[in-house]
């Protein structure tokens, strides 16, 4: 049998115990809860302590062989979406396939900021197909709170920590859940979001580089972006298909900022109740946004199988990319 | 017409303009030309002043595309495989994608280590299957200098900055280059080499933890690791084929030791001559390595159209992979 395609088994998240409120900021910064709401529809947001992205990647991905019934040997992919790794290498996926003992499991971290978990559902569905049935973790997972700037309160306010993803099972053609896609980069914006610079001494000469290693944002650049790239990448996606904008049932959108969403609702004149949010209990979680809130609404009831989903993630590269599948 | 495998249309590298040997590093601490020779094969190797890494594979980017007398236009994907990013957002890869202005190109970063350059092709071949031809970039590209302590004489002699990769194009069943994989990780062997933790300060306790910015390496854990581990992924590789490893004309191996890489021949029973090495004027290049040394016997013309080639790249994750290949 050839397999073209995937089914979404499971769905998992973890994310780190302590929860920072936006009165708890306004306590180490000069910010208040109402500015915060205000201007992101951010209440709350999971810090970690002293989880790491792999301990967080870890624990989604025993819940999802546990809730999807199969072993770490039926593993052949381990894929995480991170730009908040613990560490350059080992990556994270390798610190989770040794976790697990995954041994058939190739592993490997995937970096496109935001829109990470979306390219990286593009990119394990195609490891998906072939002749076999092959199974795959995609995690979203991130400790961003390493690279915020505790001074900085146009952006500390913004970012979350957390991992969730998905186990991904090859399916034959006929069934699972792929319909489209659109993936587009636009690396001439980079520098409107950025993070984890790199320090710089070079021994030979004594020069040593000023490096950043903390979020710097144009917030009103990655906001104008954000609203006029995603419906456009959603039309896109849907236009491959034979489906139309109003045949979705879930917009489960990057949550980078509750305006952003209502924006993109409003352009797109789709209701803002199928423009469903998190990012009041989470803030921004970069490429694990798309899957807590995806986990969120699974375990609650509001995406049933069969439901048409448009998965958009957006942000740093500058990345935008969309899914439509079908749960 | 249905694609399903790739031609490697042109291979490109960029170094950096500094070289530094042997004797320079025995200027800034205790070791010297004859230890170094002894121990890796390394005589020099290129240690950016101000390159960075994007700016390397820019330079590869444009060079595959002029060889490949394609436009950026043409291009569906650009990864690059990555331990050292200049920062954690945007990629490398969105960066080279801007500065290319490839429009259609979706972008990212890939990090599997030393195997980054294996676990890419197996990546990128996946993506380039489809119903049309589709063309690629997949760069290796590293400023490892970076992570390099320059007071630690085990791990500072042994790294070098670069970048190559290789375009690559959609090609029918019956034609192309891919014969078979392998690709293992080894998580829990992930201490044994570490580099690039990120600090971390918790504004809320006042706790900072200490963090490990540089290369740490088990040396005689990783030589054990990759004696064992090369011979048998390249078998697994070859028992999927229908080939025999006697018919392999290259073994393109990453460049971390040259005793490593001649332990390997010795234990495959392969004469040394038909496992090329560059190691001694570029040092240990990670994921640039193998495409470094792919590019140089190209250019050479050492390898020619037609000849079986294995390429195996082993190191941080632990993570072991071997592509099969027809050039």
């Amino acid at each position: 049998m050839k397999f073209e395609n995937f089914t979404i088994e499971a769905t998992a998240s973890a994310v780190p115990k302590r929860v920072v409120t936006n009165d708890q900021l306004a306590q180490i910064m000069e910010t208040s809860d109402e500015w915060i709401v205000q201007r992101t529809g951010i209440h709350q947001r999971h810090i970690s302590t002293d989880e790491t992205t792999t301990q967080l990647c870890t624990q989604v991905a025993q819940t999802l062989l546990a809730k999807a019934n199969l072993t770490a040997d039926d593993l052949d992919y381990i894929v995480v979406a991170t730009m908040s790794p613990d560490t350059l290498t080992p990556s994270v996926s390798a610190g989770v396939q040794g976790n697990l003992g995954a041994q058939h499991a190739a592993a490997f971290d995937l970096n496109a900021a935001c829109s990470g978990f979306v390219y990286g559902l593009s990119v394990v569905r195609q490891l998906l197909i072939g002749d076999r049935q092959k199974h795959a973790l995609l995690i979203g997972g991130e400790v961003l709170s390493r690279l915020i700037d505790w001074q900085d309160r146009s952006t500390a306010v913004l970012f979350g920590d957390g991992a969730a993803g998905v186990l991904l099972s090859s399916a034959p053609a006929a069934e699972g859940a792929w319909i489209s896609e659109d993936l587009r980069t636009f690396g001439d914006l980079g520098d409107h979001l950025t993070a984890g610079q790199l320090p710089s001494h070079d021994p030979f000469t004594g020069q040593t580089s000023a490096s950043q290693p903390y979020f710097q944002m144009n917030g009103r650049q990655i906001y104008s972006f954000a609203v006029k790239q995603i419906p456009q990448s959603i039309e896109r996606a849907v236009t491959q298909s034979h489906l139309i904008v109003n045949d979705i049932n879930h917009f489960v959108l990057h949550q980078a900022n509750q305006r952003i969403i209502q924006a993109v609702a409003n352009k797109m004149a789709v209701e803002s109740a199928l423009f469903p949010v998190n990012i009041g209990e989470m803030g921004n979680t970069a490429a694990a946004s798309e899957p807590l809130l995806l986990d969120q609404l699974v375990t609650d009831g509001t995406i049933q199988r069969g439901d048409l989903l448009a998965l958009t993630g957006f942000g740093g590269g500058l990345t935008v990319g969309t899914v439509l599948l079908r749960y």
